[in-house]
């Protein structure tokens, strides 16, 4: 189980004792003359309001699914009870646990989801979805006001790799299966998923089915809607079950209406995925640019000219301040080298400079040889190699950076992400856009004080993802008014400017209020008649990604 | 115009006059001793059944959309009656019309395919979307027995490329478009959409998106889905527009909802599509393989070593045999050369050998490594290359199937297609068995004599399309008994060996019965609640696609 209060297990923290350039520069940066100490309220301090008992349900599901594990325990209830955006911590931090689940229910096979669906939709009992619990929109929380027996149902007892087929390159994967146990099971097969966000460890592959989730690695493999042969979804109203062939024309793709159905349309239990072999060779290298648009000049060159890396990270000046001030500082002779090279390339016009870590995987000469091309072309827009340890040293911090934000949330600071896509044409001017709306509301609120970046995290054809980061001093007393200031400043700048509401978070309750502008009324309309069609009494997962009908659309509280 | 009772234009017909070889030996295959001519009856001979008209619909139509092309015309009806399925062309060419169209409509404009479409909501008009009229599986027929006015929505007004973004590679084009011309336009800048399925010198944007297409060159481009940005279509209860974002993850992808829709959920009017330079080299090859299930082995050896080509084509003896017939005979110097070399083939295993033609694209140091690769590890599974020629033959002879089978309707025989995927492991016995039926219905009902043959048209990482094609006597007096019958055996053994239904071809009315079959019971019910979300009166294009709820399937008499 993941903290309450914050990101990953109970025992794990964000190494700052190893960065001791990191904390010293951002105090200074978010104006932190007096550093506050926010720390979480006590467990022992935590109320639980008795949980909602629909009686009929609750006996109904004893006699039908005997063998479920079944929990309304505090801590059961306390670890399903919200997911890990900035809002849900900071309340939980507070000691404000939301409305809870009533009961956590651990289902072990498919036919123990339809019945609890059935059973849930006879006596109208609310569902939740839940994989690991890593939602960073309010996908999970269950809606405040409801009255109705809300069940979480927790899938990670359903965490097999149930089949592989090597010839096809085909696997059938349980939805409860989180990163490292289905990649665990497939490299007996010497197989890979290559599905790696930010999440990984903790999220499953349902949870990244039900929010159409983009990994580190989805340059190579693609997104994981890409990768879905077949699905089985378990709705109130039966099972959706499509059938695992490699293309068809057969009406709309029912998988792509599972995938990003974020649990309103039902439960997510199985799915056919294409798999990879592990890659032979990997080669990840580190480069720099004078500026954030010379590098993205030199992804479109390199895309353009039909050469694909596996992964291309572009980080912006502020994001490549952080990263810099993330590094252990050099010691002796190579500290000395490493001051010389700054002041050669300060100047050489890298006094602001922009980090790239460029990958390539699979067989040793294609990686080679898409190496060499890549950066020939990546250095006609002047990038600067840095060679391999800038690779490694990214790799080493990939998943660490969810826990940076609870050290700083501990220190009165708030922090937080917003993610898009653009088409290329769009990319610089989006970038710049955003930026600039963060640093207006820096000055507004903390004089100024604050840090942003953003890199480029998912690259296409058509365009690129942006994925932004922010922190700035948490303003007392109206620390959620603040995030929602923020969130809609820059979220209403994306639909402005042509860029995607979410590129891989999905809408939860925090996207909601956008749903509208972002797929129209009409599109709107098409989501609620497969709503009434699939859960016709509205029991699963209320109050997400679609917005009630008549209503306007509003930024939650 | 498309002739009424056939493929083309009036003034184009098979080239047989080139093709000395290929009756005589199709005449012995099909066991016509003698030749029967059943032309079409004659167009004077053809009865028009009045117009329904919808006074208050046309009234109204007439007030709001003046400068709509609107026509009663019995040339309009005609040419907008059906599309191009054996059973379309059979009734035809008997002189049964089926149910015509009432009004032929053009619109201009996407305002104007919305309130026409308001208006048809209104006052209870059916509205059938018509591009350019290829459909096989029924897609665009009126359904016998309708006794509302049926409006057919012709696009081809709706024809021009609106926009073109040469940095973000995407182009904004309307669905009325035909292959050829929007091609054509593309041209100018340099680019082509990469689209090119069998009908593409007839058929439309709209329609590829509506069924869900795949072309020649899908392999390389994607199947049309893969190519939308962004889509915006026309319903009765308002108009559906997504945003040209590379990629999003802001619930179910409604493009995909959109793609596929067969026009019974509302009318495509325009799409952002994703395009392409045109390519610097092309390089298309033929290689013999020794038997089907090496080639199959050759293409799966080649996609896991990473080697994607632009385009396989693999032909199973069956249809190498017809390749063959279709050369003209070679004279001279070179018919003994060749004459050497079947000699030579025979003896080394290539007795009833299969044609592969394989195609790269792209810049010539790309092509040129990957046909190297490709050929190397091709080898190994004995494929002997027969150099460009085949390549160029089978290039020159690409868009003039369907005209032979006119050509062969005219004498007594049916002819028809099946398509379907199937994941790698099924792909060998999905052939053999498909033969093997077809070949059992031969010796049922003709005496042994048919003509049946196949060939793999696009690959996938997972698996890959067959697509079969099957002649046969007529049986007089029963021809659509026995067109079915030949549907039934089929399709069933698909859906038996876990293969798709369909795979570019889509649903229409002759795929309808096995829908259920495809997407499960609780998948047809998503269809049906999108249907009755966007078309609550059901007068978009009734009766195709969604089996209606609480009727056995069965196939259509």
């Amino acid at each position: 189980m993941m903290k309450w209060w914050g990101w990953g297990a109970y025992d794990v923290s964000f190494p700052m004792d190893q960065k001791p350039n990191l904390w010293p520069w951002a105090r200074t940066k978010l104006g932190l003359e007096v550093e506050r100490s926010t720390p979480p309220v006590e467990r022992a301090s935590l109320r639980f309001a008795s949980p909602v008992m629909n009686d009929a349900f609750v006996g109904a599901l004893a006699a039908a699914v005997p063998h479920a594990e079944c929990s309304s325990s505090d801590e059961d209830r306390l670890h399903h009870a919200y997911g890990k955006s900035y809002p849900n911590l900071w309340r939980a931090r507070c000691g404000d646990l939301g409305r809870l689940p009533d009961l956590v229910v651990r289902p072990s096979s498919r036919e123990d989801v339809e019945s609890i669906l059935a059973l849930a939709h006879a006596h109208e009992a609310c569902v939740i979805p839940f994989g690991g619990g890593t939602n960073i929109v309010g996908g999970v929380d269950p809606l405040l006001g409801e009255r109705r027996m809300i069940v979480c149902l927790d899938l990670r007892r359903m965490n097999r790799v149930v089949s592989v087929d090597r010839y096809a390159m085909t696997a059938v994967i349980q939805a409860g299966a989180s990163g490292p146990e289905l990649e665990q099971q497939l490299q007996k097969h010497g197989l890979s998923l290559g599905h790696f966000p930010d999440s990984f460890e903790y999220s499953t592959l349902g949870g990244w089915l039900a929010t159409r989730s983009a990994g580190m690695q989805s340059d190579a493999y693609g997104r994981i809607e890409d990768m879905v042969v077949s699905v089985t979804m378990a709705t109130p109203m039966g099972v959706i079950e499509t059938r695992p062939v490699p293309a068809s024309s057969a009406g709309p793709d029912l998988n792509r209406v599972v995938v990003g159905s974020e649990g309103v349309l039902g439960v997510i239990v199985e799915a056919t995925m294409r798999v990879h072999a592990a890659p032979a060779a990997k080669d990840y290298r580190g480069l720099l640019f004078r500026s954030f648009s010379d590098g993205v000049a030199a992804i479109h060159d390199c895309l353009r000219a039909g050469i694909r890396p596996s992964m291309i990270r572009l980080q912006d000046e502020g994001e490549t301040e952080l990263a810099f001030r993330m590094k252990a500082p050099p010691k002796g002779l190579s500290g000395l080298l490493q001051g010389g090279v700054k002041a050669y390339l300060a100047r050489s016009g890298y006094a602001r400079p922009c980090i790239m870590v460029i990958g390539f995987e699979g067989q040793p000469a294609d990686v080679r040889r898409l190496r060499v091309q890549a950066l020939r072309v990546m250095k006609r827009r002047g990038a600067f190699p840095l060679g391999a340890s800038v690779g490694g040293a990214w790799s080493k911090d990939k998943y660490n950076m969810p826990y940076l934000r609870d050290y700083i949330m501990d220190r009165g600071v708030m922090c937080d992400v917003s993610e898009t896509s653009a088409t290329w044409d769009k990319v610089v001017d989006v970038h710049a856009r955003t930026i600039a709306a963060v640093e207006e509301l820096f000055r507004e609120e903390q004089g100024g004080h604050g840090v942003v970046g953003c890199h480029i995290s998912h690259t296409y054809d058509t365009g690129a993802c942006l994925y932004f980061t922010y922190a700035a001093r948490q303003i007392e007393g109206r620390e959620l008014d603040q995030y929602y200031r923020y969130k809609r400043r820059i979220t209403d700048g994306f639909m402005q400017s042509g860029a995607a509401l979410t590129h891989h978070h999905a809408v939860g309750t925090e996207h909601r209020p956008w749903m509208e502008q972002e797929v129209s009324s009409t599109g709107l309309r098409a989501l609620r008649g497969l709503k009434a069609a699939l859960d016709p009494k509205g029991i699963m997962n209320p109050g997400k990604l679609i917005p009630d009908e008549g209503k306007t659309a509003q930024p939650p509280p």
